[in-house]
């Protein structure tokens, strides 16, 4: 339909009508990119959103369900790309695709043959019990998708799969948790009086072990995730936590090139911290720290970067400790970085014993050491283990994103982007700040969380679907798919926006 | 392929070969089921289970992840309704059922259909953040699958939907955690003090509730359901748990007519243990119980059944002390009791406030009272809040279900299981024990966990997949389809072991 009208169709008949300019003349010069095939040329709105009919399906899912974080209702069939078009028929660049989960966009003809592809229809068709009677292709697709050179976390032989991010979490710490206490016990078997006090949630069976993490981190909802998660009060309240250490992540002053000195103060500041509580916690409070948990770049709690050397001296403190170091790339794994894990930019001494990921992957799980494998079967385990429907996905996505050659992509586009953004940020002084990012996954700051929702409501008045994070940030989390063209659409609206 | 060749033709070139007779003279007389379209006629074996490929596969799979829980591998390019296929050609009667995931048995025809329709194609290849971004069709899907009457738990009108049991269970305690503190709070707003130490996991903001559950229960290995499992030590040990009250699940006497008052005494005993220990946990702990969490028939733990007056009493005791009744149907829901869901046989005075689900419904959810929908937004949420694309195939699941009366196929096949396990378990005086069941969700006990072992052990060798529970039970879970031909393959078989 893209191909065969033009955006001015949209708007016949409707209640309003908006046309957005794609093309910043200052920046667009330089640039061979463009619409993809089947999208279409730039945003088009029909209605406010969410319009009339988004509101009446909002109506009726409210009374079946809590449904006030909706935004609007898409229309899946008609969606294409970068370009998200809502039962309203608006037509929206789409920069935060799902929260991060479609990395080719809507639609991709990879993915659409993947699954027209009758070879894969008895995968999708049946549910197995991956842990105990896994397909004939099970162990090829792990191999060939999850564990390809390339898309593995490098140095991480081992592979479990999960549902979601969440139990992906939930189930690190199950692994870090067995490790541990098969490290303390040098690998004595279980006491009975073990086998006995875990049946009722009583020590020394159910230890009092923890997880450290980060003030302003966001390891999923679970109970066990919950407890590591520390974005906002509305995630957390009412519901029971485990007391388990938080230390604070680094809190940098943009811009980066102009307060180095500062800066790494604030990382011996924050890995200080982490050892004083690591030793207070063990001693102390008799509550020994089995892992450490932290994302490569706090994402819901508002794109807080930390430096490669941060990075590079917990993993060391992690190891002089005895806890095992899980980075948490749910969010950035996959490629939105401009490497398909972001932690590959910090160039560790020895890899994370975990890392976790979701979303972009569309399934969870995680990848860790031969040292994480547990001795026992069953320990680890669940029903399905995952679903092997979503690696055919997977792999469609993992190809094209070679094929493609997307992450140089991504490093292109998101240097550009940056630019800009900076750039833009000069222009409008004061209006935003601490514009920060790696390939395209960029943020910046508003003046004030209100200032921040205002942006974001006014990107969707002019055809832009942007998100937020933490208290005052708008993050872009487009798919790996966007170039330059989408960028200055996105740039030319928020530009706009900011010069009002 | 089975309808053009015998099971004979496995056998060609086979290390092994055993053709079990699959109709039992005395027991098949007055039934005119039998095979399904598509279906060979009786199980067939090629090779020892595992064989030679799934070894190797296992070996294979075994350098990625730990593996020794894997009973086979599986084709499921081949396998048919209640026939699974080995990688080795065996061809296996399953009355396990992927721990009870498939409730239409493999590749049938109305799911392979759904995959096929290219209308839904654009669904299973978009992942959608359902909190947010919901597609078009969302709210009429709800409504017309898992709202729809016959399919829904009655008496709950709401739904939130999820993406496997444990998340389902654990995201049902926040909803109940969520709606206690209210009614703690008489519905006043957030004190500051809560909204700030619920950040660093300490209470009030992080309270210290809890969810009783009952020894020998199974809720999921997350770290907050896996605090309400208490089955096995290796499902508990050396991970970290709530300190939550776990009283005693009904033991009962059998044959159940013949212990009618002591069992009755049994329930009397385990609800005065409810009451007390809610009373202790709320005045002498300080860790008021907001939750019950319990099964209607304790699955993984061994099969327990409780009494309809005892899930009455429950549900009386529960509102009493104003906690939540959750009802894990994860196992038991979706028909194979012979209702929709097992506790539509217990007659209780008002709905439970939560029902959970997962397994035989292809994604994880739960439904609850209007009462338990949160007041704010983002309270219960996640990126993916469930899988549109399995929706399709619970709807040609439901529909198939109301078109084919598989309800009552189930209660008939289920007393037709049972009677015959009953005679068998006077027949073979000693060697079982404590048949019981609803609808085809049967179990026995065997003399010891080694015999039971023995028994699924010399099950596989003569075709049939089953699955053991608890310490010694032996459990059937077959899909929906399951007819007397299928129950008297397997009835021959355990006959002649249990004869041996």
């Amino acid at each position: 339909m893209f191909l065969s009208k033009s955006p001015l169709a949209f708007s016949k008949g409707s209640l309003t009508r908006q046309i957005i300019n794609g093309h910043g003349a200052l920046w667009s010069k330089t640039l061979s990119t463009g619409p993809l095939a089947g999208e279409p040329k730039r945003p088009a709105l029909t209605t406010e959103i969410p319009g009339p009919e988004s509101r009446r399906l909002l109506q009726e899912l409210n009374t079946m369900q809590e449904a006030a974080s909706v935004q609007l209702f898409a229309d899946y069939e008609k969606s294409t790309g970068n370009y998200l078009v809502d039962v309203d028929g608006n037509v929206l660049l789409d920069v935060f695709m799902q929260i991060s989960s479609m990395p080719l966009g809507y639609n991709h003809p990879a993915i659409l043959g993947a699954v027209a592809n009758s070879d894969n229809h008895k995968i999708i068709a049946n549910r197995p019990a991956l842990g105990s009677f896994p397909g004939r292709d099970w162990p090829k697709r792990l191999k060939n998708v999850l564990l390809r050179k390339g898309v593995a976390a490098p140095g991480l032989t081992q592979i479990t799969t999960m549902m979601c991010g969440s139990c992906s979490n939930e189930n690190a710490f199950k692994n870090i948790f067995i490790w541990y206490a098969d490290k303390k016990r040098h690998g004595a078997p279980f006491t009975r009086e073990e086998m006995e006090s875990c049946m009722i949630n009583q020590s020394p069976g159910s230890p009092r072990y923890s997880i450290l993490s980060f003030k302003g981190a966001f390891h999923g909802r679970t109970l066990g995730s919950l407890s590591t998660t520390h974005s906002k009060y509305i995630h957390k309240i009412d519901v029971p936590a485990f007391d388990w250490p938080i230390a604070s992540f680094p809190e940098y002053k943009y811009p980066l090139e102009e307060n180095v000195r500062e800066n790494k103060k604030e990382d011996e500041r924050c890995l200080a911290e982490i050892e004083d509580l690591i030793v207070k916690y063990d001693k102390e409070k008799n509550i020994p720290v089995a892992g450490i948990i932290i994302e490569p770049i706090q994402s819901e709690g508002g794109d807080h970067h930390a430096s490669p050397e941060f990075f590079q001296e917990l993993r060391k403190v992690s190891s002089k400790h005895g806890a095992a170091l899980l980075i948490d790339e749910v969010q950035t794994g996959g490629g939105p970085t401009g490497k398909m894990w972001c932690h590959e930019h910090f160039n560790l001494e020895s890899p994370p014993d975990v890392v976790t990921f979701s979303k972009k992957m569309q399934l969870g799980g995680y990848y860790h050491t031969p040292d994480l494998k547990p001795k026992q079967s069953y320990r680890v385990y669940n029903t399905w283990m995952g679903d092997p429907s979503k690696l055919i996905l997977l792999e469609a996505i993992v190809n094209t994103i070679e094929k493609e050659n997307l992450l140089n992509q991504v490093v292109r586009v998101g240097d550009y982007t940056l630019g800009k953004l900076k750039d833009l940020q000069k222009e409008v002084s004061g209006k935003i700040n601490s514009v920060r990012g790696r390939g395209t996954f960029i943020a910046f700051d508003c003046t004030t969380p209100a200032s921040r929702d205002e942006v974001i409501s006014k990107l969707h008045a002019k055809g832009i679907q942007a998100g937020g994070c933490g208290v005052q940030a708008v993050r872009l989390r487009p798919a790996l798919t966007f170039n330059e063209y989408h960028a200055d659409i996105f740039l030319d609206a928020l530009r706009s926006i900011l010069k009002e």
